[in-house]
C-alpha cells in the first residue's frame, strides 16, 4: 500500500514552499541575461589568494584537527575575530555572546525554531528580506507589517502593531534588503524604547554593516538598546538578538556567519544548532578565522566598498539617464540593492518575462510584501554587475519602462 | 521592562534540550582520559594531503565560483560521485534523486520538520541513534520503540507499533549506533514488507554502509524495497528515504551528507534546506568532489577498513581478557560501536564519574533508549582511540567492573 508522500508529509509541510524568487533567479540566470536579480556579491573581488594560503595554512597546521568533528559553539578563534570585529561597530561582548551559524539563513530558522509557534505574530517592516519569510514561514509565523519610507521602518507606527503581542520585530537597519534605506538614529532609539515598553525582543539583521559608501555609520539597535538600558557591564543584557555574516565581508561560499545575544539564548540557540546540523564546517570555521585575523576584514572592506560605491554611482547616473519620468528609485548609502518604484498600473510581475526577452533581470517587489502589496516595486542588485553591464542593463529597462508607460497611457482599459 | 527570556521563547523552545551526551563528551574529553565516549573517526586516517590538493585545484580552476552562493540541491559532479558510489551498494538512481545535506544531522532535521507534527509517532530501535531523537524532539515527536537483540531490530514485533500509524520507521541496518548490530537479509525483507502493508515510509540511516570489516555486504532496505515493488525503471519509487555521508568515508569537519528519495520527497527536502541554510558550503561540495572523484572513495575505504578492523579486534580481544564474567559485549562485523552490557545492578551513568577518575570514558546506554530503559548499558568507540590506548583503556574499565561487581555483591542492601 503506497500512500502518496502529499499525505505522508506533516501538515508543517504545507508552510514549507520554493521562495518566491528562487525560479526567477534560475530563469534570469540564463546565459546572455544582465541579471540584477540576485544578492550576490560580485566574485570580482572574492580574496581567493587568501583563501589558497589559509587552505594551506590550516591543514599544514591543524591537519587532521580541521577535518574531524568540533564543538557547536564554534571555533574560539574565529569568535575572537568577530568580537574583535564588532567592537569596530561599538558591539563589545565577550566570545560566550557569540554563536556561529551556517550563514544567516540558518541564524534566521534557528530563531524563528525558537521563537514561533504556530500562529504566532512577528513584526517586519514592509518590504522586508524574504528568506526571513521563508524561514518562519515554517514554522506557523504570521506577519504584521510597519510601513517604510526612504528613512526605512516608520517607528511612529510601531506601537499598533506591538500591542498584539508579537514575538519579536525583525528589523534591517543598515541599506535594507530589499529596499536599500537606512534607519535613521532617532528612528533606531524610537525602536528600543518601544520595543522595551512592551518587552519585545528585536532581531537586528546585519550583513552589509561594513557595506557603507556615503554618510556615517549609525550605531547599531544592539548598541543603542545596551546604552538605553544601562546595564552594570559585568554581563550582556539587552532586548536585541544581533546577526552578521561573512558572506559580503568574505564570500558567501564558506557559509559562516553569527548570533550576539544575551547568554540564556546563545545557549538554547546552541542546542537547537546541534540538532540542526551539529556544528559548522570545522574546516571553514578554521579558514575563515585565517583569511579574516590580524585586521584583513577592515583592510579588505576597503576594497569591497570601492568597487561597490563605484557601480552603485553608475547604476544611479544610469537611471538618471534611462529611466522615464514617473519612476522612482531609492539612493542607498551602501548594501547591494536598491529599490525602483514603477508608477501605478505597471506590475513589476508582469514586465519580466518581456525584461528577460530583452536579456535584463530584476526581482519583482512583491514577494518581499507580507502584505501583498508592493505590486509596482522591484529588486535591483548593484554589486554584482560589472560596469558595462550594469549601463547596458539599466539602458535596457529604461527601454522596456518607456514602452510600458505609453503601452499604459494609450491602451483602452480592457 | 524586560521580561525572562524563558518567557519570550516559543512553547517549542521548551522540546529543544542538550543531548544528553554532550556534556560527557565534554568532560570524557579532559587531558590524560582515554575516551571511547565520542562517535569520532580517527584523525589518523583522514586524508589531509588529499585535502590540500583538492583546494589548490578548486581554488586555481574554479577560483571565485567556489567561494559564490550556489543552488540549494548541490554541486551537480559531487552529486554525480555519490551516484556512482551508491551503485556500488545497488542504489541506482539519477542525480535528481539526491539531495546534499550540512551533514546527516540536517539530514534527519529536514525530514522531521517534513514529516513530523506535534506529537506524531515515529518508530525507532530501542537503542537508536541519539542525535534523531534530538532532532525530532524539536518537532514534537513521540516514540514507538521496537526492541533490538543481536541482530538489530526485531521486526516479528513491528506489526503492533505500525497500527499506531506513526509517520515514518527509522532504521540504521548496517554497524548501527549506538549497539553495532547489524540487521540480517531476512529482517530487512520483513521491514520492507510490512512497511510496505501499512503504507508507512522507511528511514534508513547509513554512514558506515563501507565500514564492514567482517562477512558479506547486505543490500540496503532501500534497494530491497525497490525490488519488492518491482516498478518500471523509469522513475525512482519507493517506500525508502536513504541516508549516508562523507562524515565516516572522508572527514566530519567537511558536514557533506546527502539524501536519496523519491522526486517528490527530495522536492520538499530542497524548499526545507533553502530555509534552513540556503545552501551547504559550495566551496566544502567542490573540495569533497575533488577529494572523492576518479574512485577515491573505493580506495580509501580500503585503508579506514584495514585500521578500524584491527582495532575492533584488539578492542575484543581485550575485553575477552579484562572483562569479569556477566559482561557482555557485541561482536559488530563493521562500524565504529561495540555495545556493553552490564549485569543487572551496575548502572553505567553512575560508574561513569568513577571511569573518568580513572581516565577513561564511555557513553551510558540509557540516552540511546527512547522508553528509558538500558541503565545496565553503555556505548564504546573502537575507532578513534590508538591500539595503545584501546588496551589499556579496556584494562581500566575491566578493573572497575570488577571491583563495582564485588561491592554488589558483599554490599549490605541499602
Amino acid at each position: 500500500m503506497q500512500k502518496s508522500w502529499e499525505q505522508r508529509f506533516a501538515d508543517r509541510a504545507g508552510l514549507i514552499d520554493s521562495s518566491a524568487i528562487r525560479e526567477i533567479l534560475k530563469y534570469s540566470s540564463a546565459p546572455g541575461v544582465i541579471s540584477f536579480a540576485g544578492g550576490l556579491p560580485s566574485p570580482d573581488v572574492f580574496p581567493v589568494a587568501e583563501f589558497k594560503r589559509a587552505c594551506e595554512v590550516v591543514l599544514d597546521e591543524a591537519g587532521p584537527a580541521s577535518l574531524q568533528y568540533s564543538p557547536t559553539e564554534g571555533f574560539v578563534p574565529l569568535r575572537e575575530v568577530i568580537a574583535e570585529h564588532s567592537a569596530s561597530y561599538g558591539i563589545r561582548v565577550p566570545i560566550e555572546n557569540i554563536q556561529l551559524t551556517s550563514g544567516s539563513q540558518q541564524a534566521l530558522d534557528l530563531l524563528g525554531m525558537l521563537f514561533i509557534d504556530p500562529g504566532d505574530y512577528v513584526v517586519v517592516e514592509n518590504p522586508t528580506y524574504l528568506g526571513a519569510l521563508q524561514a518562519w514561514n515554517a514554522y506557523g509565523a504570521r506577519y504584521l507589517t510597519v510601513p517604510s519610507d526612504e528613512q526605512g521602518m516608520r517607528t511612529d507606527l510601531l506601537e499598533d502593531v506591538l500591542r498584539k503581542e508579537p514575538r519579536f520585530i525583525y528589523v534591517l537597519p543598515n541599506f535594507q534588503n530589499p529596499s536599500g534605506v537606512t534607519l535613521p538614529l532617532e528612528r533606531r532609539q524610537e525602536l528600543v524604547e518601544m520595543a522595551d515598553k512592551y518587552g519585545i525582543p528585536i532581531i537586528e539583521d546585519d550583513p552589509y554593516g561594513k557595506l557603507r559608501y556615503f554618510g556615517e555609520n549609525i550605531a547599531p539597535v544592539f548598541v543603542l538598546d545596551q546604552e538605553y538600558r544601562g546595564g552594570n557591564g559585568d554581563e550582556v543584557e539587552g532586548n536585541v538578538i544581533y546577526m552578521s555574516t561573512f558572506s559580503k565581508l568574505l564570500a558567501p561560499g564558506i557559509r559562516m556567519a553569527w548570533v550576539i545575544a544575551e547568554l540564556e539564548v546563545i545557549r538554547k540557540l546552541v542546542f537547537a544548532k546541534q540538532g540542526a546540523d551539529l556544528h559548522s564546517p570545522t574546516f571553514n570555521q578554521m579558514i575563515a578565522y585565517e583569511v579574516a585575523r590580524d585586521g584583513f576584514l577592515h583592510e579588505y572592506s576597503k576594497t569591497i566598498r570601492a568597487t561597490y560605491k563605484e557601480r552603485l554611482l553608475l547604476m544611479l547616473e544610469a537611471m538618471e539617464e534611462h529611466f522615464p519620468e514617473g519612476v522612482e528609485w531609492t539612493k542607498p548609502e551602501g548594501g547591494m540593492f536598491l529599490w525602483v518604484t514603477l508608477p501605478e498600473g505597471l506590475d513589476a510581475q508582469e514586465l519580466l518575462p518581456k525584461a528577460v526577452e530583452r536579456k535584463v533581470a530584476y526581482v519583482p517587489g512583491q514577494p518581499f510584501h507580507p502584505d501583498g502589496s508592493g505590486k509596482n516595486t522591484m529588486r535591483v542588485n548593484f554589486s554584482n554587475a560589472s560596469p558595462q553591464m550594469i549601463r547596458e542593463g539599466i539602458a535596457r529597462l529604461g527601454a522596456l519602462f518607456r514602452e510600458e508607460l505609453e503601452r499604459l497611457v494609450t491602451a483602452p482599459k480592457s
